[in-house]
């Protein structure tokens, strides 16, 4: 134990998601003995991130402004809307430049342990959206897990009703993966998904 | 990419020690979305921790009073002095419970790679404790690496030269480890260092 406010530091430090009391440590020593470390920098951005971030009022994605910079881009797809669980998953999907349509962010999944159920997320915004304009498909983006395919599910009743192509991504091997260390429901998932080669 | 302030937020935790962009994420993500995680509070710690805490005036420990707590306790006893490189090493002899001298913290270890010499350390400092109190044993408590070792070996030398009684800590074979995963300098130290069984 440290004396007073180094300590509280360590201890707040270590409520955050994946920092130890090690880490926590590590870092409050960083933060005391390096000069060249911003700290008031980290504390304004601290105290305003929470007041200055909003949820896009198009699709619930972080953003400063109303809008994304997705949902103002013109360039955009306009037809094509991907649904995702979180913020992170549009960077993820952002990362691989392969889609240039817009974006769903539900806010969770599906999560019955949780007590999440499909009135917790944004799913009357997408309808509405679907609605409004002139979309030819839904990709469900959701995590490839028990919330997120429960989440899939779901959409995909809700959406088949309302006559909007819906598709889903592939599950299957991870590329640069190896085989032999692939669980067996990846390894089934890979085998129902097989393509033909031609 | 997050739009302004999230991604802000996220590039200022990825530059604290041990956070990778991932970890970074998640924690900004955390404060944004977690509405008890008290934002303000550590706010408040970050701007206070640089200015409120001190090294102690005698031993070279992190303190927010002039001395230190161990320094101002007189029931501890007052002619063993424990050698150490940081503050934190301080915190790990304390929670063994089994020594009740002062410390002396260096500051760090000589390093000649870090540009690191005796004159960056609290030596001057710990040779005006010696020379101004009874002290019949100075423990180098310096880390078991090539720094510390290089680090102990320079003070033992300029210890006993001013006739002060100088111990090292025992290496060897950590308690509840298994000896075949023992490294050979390790393994080297324990055959050093056996004692006879009585």
């Amino acid at each position: 134990m440290y004396d007073g406010i180094v300590q509280d530091l360590i201890d707040e430090f270590g409520r955050l998601p994946g920092i130890g009391p090690k880490s926590a440590q590590r870092i409050a020593f960083h933060i005391l003995q390096t000069q060249s470390f911003d700290v008031s920098r980290l504390a304004l951005l601290l105290t305003e991130v929470r007041s200055r971030a909003k949820f896009c009022e198009v699709c619930g994605n972080i953003t400063e402004s109303e809008r994304c910079s997705i949902c103002s881009d013109a360039r955009r797809d306009q037809t094509i809307i991907c649904v995702v669980e979180e913020s992170k998953d549009v960077v993820a999907i952002e990362r691989t430049r392969q889609f240039r349509g817009l974006y769903h962010v539900l806010g969770g999944a599906i999560s019955p342990i949780d007590g999440i159920g499909p009135d917790d997320l944004s799913i009357p915004a997408l309808l509405r959206r679907i609605g409004e304009s002139e979309i030819r498909e839904v990709i469900l983006a959701t995590d490839p897990n028990l919330e997120g395919e429960a989440t899939a599910a779901y959409l995909s009743r809700l959406l088949t009703t309302i006559e909007v192509p819906v598709s889903r991504l592939a599950s299957g091997l991870p590329v640069g993966g190896d085989l032999e260390f692939a669980d067996e429901v990846t390894l089934g998932r890979a085998f129902e998904g097989r393509r033909k080669v031609e």
